[in-house]
Formats: structure tokens, C-alpha cells, sequence
């Protein structure tokens, strides 16, 4: 049965995310209000009307969708707007394949997240869409559903499908995924964590997640997967138990990613240095980089840590973007006519 | 300065303890109130309060110890009672020479858990060692002190030092582990949390601890690793959230130790799955094994789940003890004169 909308034109709104928290690794996702992205989906020409239509019994295909990206957030002009290469694109299409949605669509990406910087922007963008389908088709779909068509789109950005940006965005705050099989718990971060993402502004190079999974050692000893699971227990306490100092001191006792990523990250060690020295709770990397994460002490001098970074950044000849933020809730939706 | 002891003879119980549950290797301890093992500390002849005393003034050695160990649990009979060789006794030698106590001390361990069964025996009666002696000098020592002490007698049965067993014997509940540097958290489990431990009555060799370790391999995968975080991660939620499918989902899915163990553990293929087809929650193994660890729901007929592993065992023509526990609080001092 072919779907009809119940809407011709929504708007969605999903925030930035980060992603592995230290030792959680392609596990933990934590969505932050540093920035956002909206996705608004328009029926070009609602044929669910005219079932005898034979343009719209076509099978969806990348044809069905336009995408058009705007904004000036930072690499948005090297998003692709075709279909196959855009994760919002993948995520619809797998979707509308899915649920038999043979309508033509315009997709409009308003880009507010940094693009391969490490902030889920690809994540987001996924998200916001598939969010948009659901409402206007109506289709009410649970979480775990959104999920998975969502994270189709992340092949656009990294090649391979995963969960932990799509999960943070979707949902808000921290969240554990484990991929198979695939299941999410949301966790109500503590109200004071105070977050500062640090994003450099260098050149990403396409395929950068791919870079910096290729990094990573494909087999680790027993001993640092000991290591790893006890820091990551204790970070997931940490969010339930709403201790901040928990929560920042596991997070800088990743024994594998963090040691084996660190050097394709510009000005790392040094902004974490002083980062550390002004004052911060806890520093790593955000997702796959380059952008860093700090976790602050609210009753600190958070301006003291954000001067800190701008000045260790610009001291290696970086120009840098520093927002301070707090953990976001999920995707909203924003406008439906 | 030479210690004086505040009282002549202290007794002290601590509980069993399983560890791992599934995806925590070598992090995750569960006090469980199944067995315990009691300590008494005697002073035999109490030179504190004559300081000229040549003898006590010797340096604290392992002729200061003389060891007894009571008690008809499996394997008592077996458990040496030279001080440099049993738990309760190395623990108590690195106490005595951490805060000078020159005194010779008669203990007596009255073994209630079965030792060599894994289910933290040398940790019990370690935990109760040390904390009957920090009573006995009245020392004040924090949790993280005695059970870097504590730790000391898993040298006697493990060959290394490991954290998982004491911790929970000492503190109770559940309890994640850090190694390096230490840290313990404690979690207050769910109150509907039922277990079920099995015990095979088969004979376990002297080193049995380090056999089970021998076959683990040294490094693993990658993806391993995140699997397991993901799942000691829903784990740690489980327990918070005291949400008992939770944390018995995921201790079913360990992908790193219990596939290299189960062929060492006597029956475990078939005793697992006979509690599950009972409806048991989950089976995993209990530490270094060959106990087995089941998740029973408090509102299901446990009886059937202990009688199809009875059966199960019985099978295979192997004697077993089947106890239905629940989590246990930590060491507690029971008599002080």
C-alpha cells in the first residue's frame, strides 16, 4: 500500500552530538547544544492523491529526493547534494523504501553543525530527516526504527554504520548503544555538566573518519579492554549517579583510542595541556576528531579554560571556534503544514 | 611507634562473592549471600604493654601468625595454614608491617564458602582478616586501604593481586573495580534481584585460578573490546536503574572470557542451557569458575530452575550444591572482648 503524507512540509531540528567520551568507544553519544541542524522535507508534487499516477508508483529511488544544503557552518559547502552521498539523503532513502513512500520530496538541509569536525553533523542531518519522514507520514515509528534508518546515512560520512552520534541525537542526552544486537539506554546527564567544544579550523580531508579508524589497532591486549570496561563503568555511573568528577576522570583513561588517534589531531597534546592547566575537568577527543572535547567545572572560571585553548591553538598557528555548551535534548520537531 | 591493641579478640564475617558477570572481567564484584566465611582474631600474648619485651619488637613475620582453619565447607581440608600461603594470613603480614604491629595473633578462619569454587573464598576470608585486625588496633582504615591489603592474600590462591572479589566482600552490593589507580564504586542492586550459584562438587587442582587465566587470550579485537564495554556499559545502567532484564541481558553477552573458558568449566554448556529453558534470566560463570552464576526473576518458579540444573548436572554424573541467594551487604564485625 502506498503511503499518503499527512503534511506537505516539515521541519525538523536535531542537535550536534560527541561521540566516545574516552573509554566508551563506538558506545557512548552525548548530545550537546553547541549547535544544530534542520532538515525540512517538502512535497514537491503530492501524488499519493492519484494512485493511478505511474510516476509515483515508481520503487523510491534517489530520483524521488532533491536535497538542496544550506547554512555557513563550517564545510558545508562541500556537502554533497546527491541523494547517495548525503546521509540525510541515505537515511530517507532507506526509509522510504521501508515504508513504500514513492512521493518526490525536496529536502532542505539548513547546516548548523561543523561538517566533519567531529560534532555529528552527519548524525544530525540523518536524524532531523528521518524524524521529518516519520511525522509526515505518520508513521509513528519507535525509536530503535528511526535509529537504524538513520545510521544508513552515516555510510554517506564514514562508510560503515554506526550508532553512537545517531543515538545522541536522536535521544538527548547521554546515551549507551550497543550496536548488536542494537539496543539504546538514555541517561539524564547531571544538570551542572558544563561542556566547551574546541573546533580547529583546518582542512577536514574527505574520508577523514575513515583516516582515523585506520588508525586504531585492530587487536588490543586483554589487559587494556580490563582497563577500558572499568572506566567506562565508571563513567556510566557517573551520569547516574550525577558526579561530575567521575564522569571526567574516566574520561581521560581511554588506554586505546585516545593514545592511538592523538597524533592526527592537530594541536592535541597541547591544547589539552593547557586546557588541564586552566582549569578543565576533563579533555578528549570528540568523536573522531579534530574538534576536542572539555568538560568544565561550572563554579570554575570557565572563560580562564576557554582563553586557555583559543590562545594554545593560536599559538601553533590555528584558528579555532570555542563554544561552551551544555547537553542538548533530542531531535524536535519544529513545523508541520 | 608500636601498635596497641584496643581489644584481645575480635570476630568478623564477610560473604562470598561471584565476579565478572559476564562482560566485566576483572571489574565487576557481587556480594552474595550464599556462604561466609567467619575470622577471629586472638592475641596470644598481648606484649603492647610491655615494650621492653624483646619479641615484640621483632619485625611483624610470618612466625607473629599461627593459622587454623575450621569449617566443613568444600575444600577447607585443603587450605594451607602457614601464614605465607593462605589469604587471611598475607593479608594480615602486609597490615602488620604497614602500621607496625609486633603482637602474635592466632586466627582462626571458619570456612562457610567453598573454597577453590569461585566464589571468592581466599577474598572472604582476606576481607574479614583485615577488617577484624583494623578493629583490633582500632586503625580507622578507609575502604580503599583495607582492600589494598585484602588484595594482597589473593597472591596465596590467584597468584596476583585482583580487586574484584575483595571489593565486594568488603563493601557489599554491587561493586565496579579500578585497578590502576584504585577505585571502587558501589551500587545498591536492585531489591527484587534473585540469584542462583551451582556449585559442582568436582575436584578443583591447586592453581586453578591461574589455569583459568592461561586460557584467555591475550589480545583480542578490537570490536571485542566495544562490545564489551557496550554491554558492562548496560550493565552499570542496569544496576542503577535497578532494572533486573537489564543487567541480565547483558551479562549473557560477554564475548571475550566466557567463550575461552567454558570448555574448563564441568558442564556448562548443558547446565546453562538447562536454567535457561527453565527460565532463568541468565547463566554465566562465577570468577574463575567452576561455580555457575544464574539470574532467576523472583516472580518465576525458581524451584524449577534449581531442580533442571540439579538434573542437569546429575546428567553428567556430577554431584552438585545448588543455593538460591540473594546480594549480600559487606564484612561486618560480629564480637569484640
Amino acid at each position: 500500500m502506498l503511503r499518503r503524507a499527512l503534511y506537505r512540509q516539515v521541519k525538523v531540528s536535531a542537535p550536534a552530538s560527541t561521540a566516545n567520551l574516552g573509554p566508551g568507544f563506538d558506545v557512548f553519544g552525548l548530545a550537546i547544544d553547541a549547535y544544530s541542524d534542520e532538515v525540512e522535507l517538502v512535497l514537491e508534487d503530492d501524488k499519493s492523491d492519484s494512485y493511478s499516477d505511474s510516476s509515483s508508483s515508481s520503487i523510491p529511488s534517489i530520483d524521488s529526493l532533491t536535497i538542496e544544503v544550506h547554512g555557513s557552518s563550517m564545510n558545508a559547502e562541500h556537502i554533497p547534494e546527491a541523494a547517495e552521498y548525503n546521509s540525510a539523503g541515505l537515511a530517507l532513502l532507506s526509509m522510504m523504501k521501508a515504508y513504500n513512500i514513492r512521493d518526490r520530496i525536496r529536502v532542505r538541509v539548513n547546516k548548523g553543525i561543523p561538517a566533519g569536525y567531529g560534532l555529528g553533523s552527519s548524525a544530525a542531518s540523518a536524524v532531523a530527516a528521518v524524524k521529518a519522514l516519520d511525522v509526515m507520514y505518520d508513521l509513528g515509528l519507535d525509536d530503535v526504527t528511526l535509529l537504524r534508518h538513520a545510521a544508513q546515512g552515516e555510510i554517506a560520512s564514514a562508510g560503515t554504520v554506526h550508532y553512537d552520534n545517531v543515538a545522541a541525537s536522536l535521544l538527548g542526552g547521554f546515551v549507551i548503544v550497543r550496536q548488536e544486537p542494537l539496543y539504546t539506554v538514555k541517561v539524564e546527564p547531571p544538570e551542572d555538566l558544563l561542556l566547551c567544544v574546541a573546533t580547529p579550523k583546518v582542512d577536514v580531508p574527505k574520508g577523514k573518519t575513515g583516516v582515523a579508524r585506520s588508525v586504531l589497532p585492530e587487536k588490543i591486549m586483554l589487559r587494556q579492554m580490563v582497563s577500558n570496561v572499568a572506566n567506562a563503568s565508571m563513567l556510566v555511573a557517573g551520569f547516574l549517579m550525577k558526579d561530575t568528577r567521575l564522569i571526567a576522570d574516566a574520561m581521560m583513561r581511554d588506554v586505546v583510542v585516545e593514545p592511538a588517534r592523538m597524533h592526527i589531531i592537530p594541536a592535541y597534546a597541547s591544547v589539552k595541556k593547557a586546557a588541564l592547566d586552566a582549569g578543565a575537568l576533563a579533555v578528549t577527543i570528540s568523536g573522531a576528531g579534530p574538534s576536542i572535547l572539555i568538560v568544565v567545572d561550572a563554579n570554575d572560571n570557565v572563560k580562564d579554560v576557554v582563553d586557555a585553548v583559543d590562545t594554545a591553538y593560536s599559538r601553533e598557528g590555528i584558528e579555532c571556534y570555542v563554544k561552551v555548551c551544555k547537553i542538548a535534548g533530542g531531535v524536535s520537531v519544529l513545523e508541520c503544514r
